[in-house]
């Protein structure tokens, strides 16, 4: 019972790589439908319940689309997941970079787009993180992941400061995966120390609504620790 | 038979939600291990295949990772697939102003970086789309689509002339999905004629070298829809 389970389990990820490679391959167009259940079954040499199996898979991946009735559609040829393990192996170097694209034209449309709500959301984060410094203002070696938490939040208010929900969504959906090694390198020494006037001076850009200052400050901020990771690179 | 499939199914989504929920929280910490099959089967009244098929959903959406004899991890508390979907509800102002974030840094990263093969795949795709081209310089009606997958493939040849994983990653995760709307825009007479000129100018920039020269370029491309849009938008 075990083996056959685990026989099956694999059964439907080698159907699940092959749907995924039909898609990504465009053979079926956005928007349009993919064949039924029972013909897939047939293509594929499966049973049903494995293609149904299959399916969900794809359709939780945010590739395929399910309408009750009517049957499944392609969403996107490209694989979230896939592409989330991508940027997990991608470089510090390399994520910084992407943030950098991200967080400064954000900061060029917040300049005149923010609300006075999205002002306090970044000042309440960069309060908070005053807790979980010590006496020197650099991070609490015990309180890393605090002030890591407060750092992401202080990053996320400007970038929801730019009111535009795909900068929202791409934003918020690597973020998440970058926390770990944004605490590791609170606890790396070879690391820069943190400027707080950096993080106060973005705030104040946005605030007096100059989209290009704005811009230039969001750069500044995320190129001290660019160049101290290019440096380190250079050295090995 | 039937009935009870479909009932299956319904409940291994329920799970697979019921985890999504728990893992979006921060209920175990990224990197962390989540409780065994057995312990989640308990937890949430279900059976033990139930568990393993929305675990598997969850693997393949990038959120969690089986080691074979070790357990299964949280890699992104992020759901991919959820932005994915919060991407294609964005408007198309939203996703312009993505694009530009995305292809004003990585054309200034590629005139540093550019590599001779990049702009040999950038001018191929200028060449191979002036065939879909009307006498007026404009995209033939009949062959939108191609036209479209040429000026597709001429930004994803900037992009990755930024020889930037996580950029490239990001920009292919969300172009397959906007092509649609391309096509769309292509063929509508309100939106603004397509000018040569500043693809061209583009390249230029980028094999010239100067950074700020092929962001402003890469800016001015995207900025002549992104103004028509707001247009429309104000007009309604």
């Amino acid at each position: 019972m075990t083996l056959r389970a685990a026989g099956r389990q694999s059964l439907v990820d080698t159907v699940v790589d092959q749907l995924r490679a039909q898609v990504t391959a465009g053979e079926w167009a956005v928007g349009g439908r993919i064949p039924t259940e029972h013909a897939l079954a047939e293509q594929l040499q499966v049973g049903r319940n494995t293609v149904r199996e299959a399916v969900r898979v794809l359709v939780h991946a945010g590739m395929l689309r399910s309408r009750q009735g009517e049957g499944t559609f392609v969403v996107s040829t490209a694989d979230p997941g896939e592409i989330m393990r991508g940027l997990q192996r991608a470089g510090v170097r390399d994520v910084l970079e992407l943030r950098i694209a991200l967080e400064a034209e954000a900061a060029r449309l917040a300049a005149v787009r923010h609300e006075p709500a999205d002002l306090e959301r970044m000042r309440a984060a960069l309060d908070a993180q005053t807790a979980f410094e010590d006496p020197d203002g650099q991070p609490d070696s015990g309180n890393l992941e605090l002030y890591a938490d407060h750092d992401i939040a202080f990053h996320k208010a400007v970038v929801e400061a730019a009111h535009n929900s795909a900068l929202t969504a791409t934003y918020g959906w690597f973020s998440s995966s970058v926390r770990e090694s944004l605490v590791t390198a609170l606890g790396d020494r070879e690391m820069p120390r943190i400027v707080h006037g950096d993080h106060h001076a973005l705030m104040d850009a946005i605030a007096s609504g100059d989209p290009d200052a704005a811009a230039r400050a969001a750069r500044a901020l995320l190129d001290r620790p660019k160049q101290a990771v290019e440096s380190l690179l250079a050295e090995r």
